[in-house]
């Protein structure tokens, strides 16, 4: 199943199916992308716990060594973004990049989840856009200003549950229609049962928050009016388009 | 004007006034570390804001130097905890220390707040603990087990409006009645205006949330079963008791 989140004509917030390419709701249908809705992001999360370097190639593309635990940081609700918004990056930067990446919804609230269950709080997956200023993320301890400013977190355009998701999911960023990266969350260093059970050795999770997994190799620069795509096989595809002051 | 943020013996969440030294809402009255209610944290935020290294005796007791723009990082909800409550720190670790912090609660939802203007998103002031995991602190990039494990930020136990606290208000941390910090907020490196100033320029920050304004000299360690209290002129005194499985 695949649902979305998002305004209707009148005013409501509603999740509806995704059915036949048509989002459902009661009796009514819309169309995805048209003018009868806004979609939101699929959750409205508390926290997005962020992973770091956990593709090989790109700690590697970054001159980074790979981690020998889950590199974490935080992106807060002021950083989320529906499909087809427009992210309005910090003014006066030199470089803002996508990172594609496997968003993975947390189901119900739990902490000290082990390893063998954590698939058990998974309610399913989107694709996140980790939007990233390297101008000050470069500079600073956290990475606050260059990864928690507004609209850092695209998050859509549905909620795909477990099953629709293949093993070894091919994950793609395209900007203005050319391929940018193009990994699988086979690649993930620290695969999602681990991850899940080191944030709640120290953190509870709350329904509907967010874990973005990590990003492949082929980040690159986001220019003003560009249209950036993640897309994940069994999920679909994420589009923002940028704006650069 | 001081507010109360707590349950009810009925189990409602109120925020009640408090006077001469009790606790009011509607015709009711209780004593505020009575058996009755179960005190909250003040405000109920969507991020915490924190500075590092916002007084120079402090920066200089942990070997770093001063910045020379505010260090940010973050502490989501699940670290917020209330006066009274049980600070459980995350298991094994050799170093838990406390942090007393002046706390600045927002008033308004905001954005790109000029530095002449910042005051009037203030709705008031805390005590903020800013409980922090030194083990994991030094071994991180971003201070996620170090700063954001679930009860890093016991806040409270009132919201006292901007006029109940002095220019230059004494910050002071006691770890079982002994006194540990003995700063005041007139030491700030940035002061309160540039932090909003500066952390809008890249977030909006919502009604409620909090911007922790950083520690003076005097930090040190918590054993199991310490009781910490933080007391803020023209607030009140926080107190915790901390388990150290």
């Amino acid at each position: 199943m695949k649902y979305v989140r998002f305004r209707d004509p009148a005013g409501s917030i509603r999740r509806g199916r995704l059915e036949d390419d048509r989002v459902r709701f009661g009796n009514q249908t819309y169309a995805l992308d048209g003018e009868e809705i806004d979609v939101l992001a699929p959750t409205d999360p508390s926290k997005i716990v962020c992973i770091g370097r956990n593709y090989a190639d790109h700690a590697d593309e970054m001159g980074n060594d790979v981690p020998d635990r889950p590199l974490l940081f935080l992106k807060p609700p002021n950083a989320v973004a529906g499909h087809g918004d427009t992210i309005t990056a910090p003014a006066g930067k030199d470089r803002i990049d996508y990172e594609a990446e496997l968003g993975v919804v947390i189901g119900e609230q739990c902490r000290h989840v082990p390893v063998s269950d954590a698939m058990d709080v998974v309610e399913g997956f989107t694709c996140v856009n980790d939007i990233s200023n390297r101008d000050d993320q470069e500079k600073e301890q956290n990475w606050i200003r260059g990864k928690a400013f507004d609209g850092a977190a695209p998050l859509g355009p549905v909620l795909a549950t477990p099953d629709e998701v293949p093993d070894g999911a091919s994950v793609q960023s395209r900007v203005n229609g050319e391929l940018k990266q193009d990994g699988s969350t086979d690649q993930l260093i620290f695969p999602i049962s681990e991850l899940i059970a080191e944030i709640t050795s120290y953190l509870t999770l709350e329904a509907g928050d967010v874990i973005a997994t990590g990003t492949p190799e082929g980040v690159g620069p986001l220019e003003d009016g560009d249209t950036v795509e993640i897309e994940i096989e069994g999920i679909g595809t994420l589009e923002n388009t940028v704006r650069r002051p």
